[in-house]
């Protein structure tokens, strides 16, 4: 076990996360390299090998579009998400680079006060660790259930 | 990243929410220091700057009036809460205190065996990390939603 | 606090319902010794201190037999499970053996897509932790609801 990476990816995870819950979408393109990769799709088509995704981007401008379209809708602030990261497993792929595992729940929060547990899953990662700061090359967001309740796909 | 320091926090939340959970509130002042701060508001009022607080105590002998209240009412004893706290981040303030955010959930299960997310939200806490065993110097809970359901606030 | 042992800790516990979340059930008695003992109960039986279980064994073996049980029975496949592991306080026993207390929480979601918070509770683990790699010498499921809601106990 390495001590220190393990903190690190859990510290990349857990400012994800803030990011996402305190509605700073700017900042989410920011968590991933230049040409990183993030998809959210689910067990049923990631067990079957279908291609299908939610949401699919393979570089940091895409992902910036993304917020943009989100800003543009006023999708994003029609509600609070908490989002619960937990049970992260890092393996070593080489020197600069890590798998890791690990669970997620997200709560959406209406306006009216109602809450409901939204999307619980599995969060399958590939982060670059030889910067100062980690980011992630690839994020793959793997939902447990079939389909998400929005009107546009936002970040989880 | 400052390894012991991160899991010292860490092990404070874990004392703290495992004595609520296990009904030791007789415990929960003594996680604060002699002058701690403790509020619980909503993420609107925190937001919009609203000094409104769903409990405000300022020191441990507020803190321990809380919790006679509660016993009287025989309030706490009618469910179960399970917390889970996760996505820690701490930052150093100076060499004896820290700010840690984290984010929490809670289930409340009640006698009858039915459990619902009671509530989620964020910790904001300040923390003093010089003597053996840390404790909070303020801790604000930051509630998703507008209103928790339950007659007599509890500490969360 | 010893930083490696807290971290084993929270790295078997992490494995361990990757395992089962994957639904790798084959898996599940190697995260215990030869004659590791589990047992799930509910608060109210250990509080009362009855001996009810909703699930008993104290081998691998018996552990095998019930994941024969649940295959046969093709109980597992027709959902998925999430856990949510947390606030995990370790404590030394002696020099091979520590006492772990942690809370969960299983978010299960149906074919259908529906999803339900399943179960919430305690961990209360005993764990061998002088070998390359720690197991479970005891674990129980401590229940903060009084059933579950399964045809045939699974695995938790």
């Amino acid at each position: 076990m390495e001590v220190e990476l393990q903190l690190a990816v859990e510290n990349l995870l857990a400012r994800y996360v803030h990011a996402l819950d305190d509605g700073r979408l700017e900042e989410w393109p920011e968590f991933f390299v230049e040409e990183g990769r993030y998809r959210i799709t689910t067990a049923e088509n990631l067990e079957r090998g279908l291609p299908l995704s939610i949401i699919y981007a393979d570089s940091r401008a895409m992902l910036r579009d993304r917020v943009s379209a989100l800003r543009h809708a006023n999708i994003y602030e029609a509600q609070r998400y908490r989002h619960g990261v937990s049970s992260v497993l890092v393996e070593r792929i080489d020197a600069r680079t890590v798998r890791a595992t690990s669970n997620f729940q997200v709560v959406r929060t209406m306006h009216t006060g109602e809450a409901i547990l939204f999307a619980s899953g599995r969060y399958l990662d590939r982060i670059r660790v030889d910067a100062a700061s980690p980011r992630f090359e690839e994020k793959i967001v793997v939902l447990d259930s079939r389909a998400i309740d929005t009107l546009l796909a936002i970040p989880i």
